[in-house]
């Protein structure tokens, strides 16, 4: 197994960065593209447990679009083969000082592109 | 690509179910084997952001070996081809009463078994 081929990681780099933008924008139709459609989907929030990709899209319709805006650091995008990769990053948001945000998120290549089938988002105080 | 294909189901059913046996008894050896040994390995926990095998073997090590044990509930096991899966389950302490935990690990088919290359903890108060 290929860990990090270089045309694949570009690919998933660049499905992390489109779900990133979406994201900050609260573009809901691309945030839902982006998820699998699928009843195994999981979405682990800050403070919401949902099953599903019905669940994941009824929280984010219900969502507030303002103050989505973040900067990320210390992200990690690893590939494993070609179909198969996990994004990895801390975040910080000027409305949260001393507040650290962790998402991961595991992706897998389906027959419409890569989707992420499990995300797990969540915050703790910034250490050190 | 097959999504939960039983017999993959079930050897990643038992490597999971191995990790947490190790977990709760702080087994060190089994919890360090079942991680990826590779600098691109990362565990984001309670508390801590770790970033390669390293740090968290490091982490474990100090870890204090009292208070692990734990309910797990919506446990739910998701395999994707022969050599991808992902974990994800809640957990509960009587400990921490009124505290929820999210326990989400990515698991990839290496050369020497399942290995877990990467994985999120995240306790939150529990509602409903």
């Amino acid at each position: 197994m290929i860990i990090n081929d270089v045309a694949v990681h570009e690919e998933l780099t660049a499905a992390f960065a489109r779900y990133e933008q979406a994201l900050v924008s609260n573009d809901v139709a691309v945030l839902d593209e982006l998820f699998w459609q699928s009843e195994h989907t999981i979405r682990y929030g800050g403070g919401e447990n949902l099953y599903g990709a019905a669940e994941i899209l009824a929280f984010r319709n219900a969502r507030p679009s303002a103050g989505l805006e973040r900067s990320l650091s210390r992200t990690v995008i690893t590939t494993y083969g070609s179909d198969y990769g996990t994004a990895s990053t801390l975040f910080s948001r000027d409305s949260a000082p001393g507040k650290t945000g962790r998402q991961m998120q595991t992706w897998v290549r389906m027959e419409d592109g890569w989707r992420v089938v499990a995300a797990h988002v969540s915050v703790v105080d910034t250490t050190a």
